[in-house]
């Protein structure tokens, strides 16, 4: 029986989505056994189904905690929840609290699988055809070119695990030739054309993204959150452009009636819901980032995910991946 | 009389697309003399208005050079524009040719301001309530945190250019908190609250640039190329899904026949060509950069921008305000 762990108190609409989603996902999978992390009152007047087991601690973390801190509060609901992976109680452990903060718990008390520097957190992002694996999406803002190599391995992984065969990976730049960006990027170009020869596409720059140019966009924390954050906000920006105008006039807002399907198309394409959570990949067990403000449905996605990872051995899939190219690299030098 | 200088072989479209907005600039604006710069060939068949005049030169830049080539072919339509400012024969350029090919005359050719570490491509960008200036958004990729402040400076005289009373000051970061980010950002946070007082609104993060939480985006070239190019994509996509959607129902096809009006809007408000060029701020004259794939109504604006640069005597303004800096910076030392 596959067992996950789903901390109770982490996100902006905690407890009461997490428990929906947790207990409509134990429903509806009644091969997981289900532990619920939380404090005493979340479990007043919730009757558990069998395949839920209750966790009972004593402190939770604000959103806005310190990673520092998360480390510290030890009867924490997202510690203890990432202690039950490091015990081998569970395989999995979902948490839609804060970003810094599971890093930190997933890093230090669940472990980074051996060889590996910094886990990764690897996002799926919507191109024009499906999507893309952005690693890494702001877990590690200031890395070597080594890393930026290992964040694209675990990328390649990840792609495959969502069903991408033969990922194409591309180094996110300022713009396409060999010799572009920083000494950072420049070595980083060299390394990934060694270890991925045809299947680097070389650089490629901001608006390459979205277009699907390549299924692996490798990046530094800071860069991939820049990317990652900034396609948020353009789209929330047409999208108010849109219906401010839309407002205006009688005839537009019909044709946005009609258009209706479309929009939903849209909405649904653009829903980081979809993807439910990302996972921090490299770390010695599977951690999954739920969107901070998960519902009951990104919840439920997200332990989904949390399921399928298990399921496909993502962890020792990476371990293996990362074991060849320390080999490679030990024997060439 | 106003006078500016156009490179006619800069740009994907050039010459003929660059000639034809230069024209139709010069017949509308009869108080600026314009000096057309291009090879012979340029000239054949086209019979010059009064207020322009032919510039003769031998050699061309193509759009891939590197900006040292740039420098050396001193008898480019590039270089030859440059060197009509620094001669002060004009009083403006305008190029579309390629961006740090351009910088490169801008800064070697025509010089700095005195006090400028880097000249800034400062570029506005669309937002809700209308646009924000982002500097630097692709000239300089590795900077020190005082040139930050000093990109911050130039961008807050450019968005009052741009009609925008007091401006709004924010540092693109990967998180809103004072902490976040590199040591560069964390130092040159405290530049700008330093310098800006009130009017620094702290970190801000890519989603938070098209919503307009501040006037100027401060940002080393690498953050700002990766967020201007990653708003085209995003938009590109939304605009892809949107059509490919349309396109398969009638009902939708008819919605957005009515919506017309609301897409042009769309189309209207995230168009770079309405905002024409942006300058190089820092630079010792006015240098505008069009963008690469100007049609003639870009051009025409880029000669608009170039001209009001001078109705308010921009660099002069640059230069003030750099000046005030470099005082207090000197008797604090």
């Amino acid at each position: 029986m596959k067992k996950i762990a789903i901390d109770l108190m982490g996100g902006d609409f905690a407890p009461a989505k997490i428990v929906a989603g947790a207990l409509a996902f134990a429903k509806d999978n009644p091969d997981v056994e289900l532990y619920l992390v939380g404090i005493e009152k979340n479990f007043k007047e919730i009757s558990l189904p069998s395949n839920c087991r209750k966790v009972v601690v004593e402190d939770y973390l604000p959103m806005d905690v310190k990673p520092t801190e998360a480390i510290r509060r030890k009867n924490s609901t997202m510690y203890q929840s990432c202690k039950l992976v490091r015990d081998n109680v569970v395989d999995a452990v979902v948490s839609a609290g804060n970003t810094g903060a599971l890093l930190a718990c997933a890093t230090f008390v669940v472990g980074r699988i051996k060889g590996i520097e910094r886990p990764t957190l690897a996002v799926p992002i919507p191109t024009k055809d499906g999507f893309c694996i952005l690693a890494d999406a702001g877990a590690n803002i200031d890395v070597k070119p080594f890393t930026l190599l290992q964040f694209a391995i675990m990328g390649v992984e990840y792609a495959k695990f969502m069903g991408i065969k033969n990922p194409k990976v591309g180094l996110l730049n300022v713009g396409t030739e060999e010799n572009k960006g920083t000494k950072k990027e420049q070595e980083a170009f060299r390394l990934l054309r060694e270890k991925f020869g045809e299947s680097f596409k070389g650089n490629i720059e901001g608006n390459d993204i979205n277009m699907g140019k390549v299924d692996v966009v490798v990046a530094d924390g800071f860069h991939g959150n820049i990317a990652m954050k900034t396609m948020e906000g353009s789209a929330k920006l047409i999208i108010e452009i849109l219906k401010s105008n839309i407002k205006k006039n009688v005839i537009s807002a019909l044709g946005a009636l009609l258009m209706k399907p479309v929009f939903n198309k849209l909405k649904e394409k653009l829903d980081p819901r979809k993807y439910g959570g990302t996972f921090f990949v490299g770390v010695n067990g599977i951690v999954v980032k739920a969107h901070g403000n998960s519902d009951e449905v990104a919840i439920y996605h997200a332990l989904k995910v949390a399921k399928q990872g298990i399921e496909i051995s993502l962890t020792s899939k990476i371990e293996e991946a990362i074991k060849d190219v320390w080999n490679s690299r030990d024997s060439g030098n």
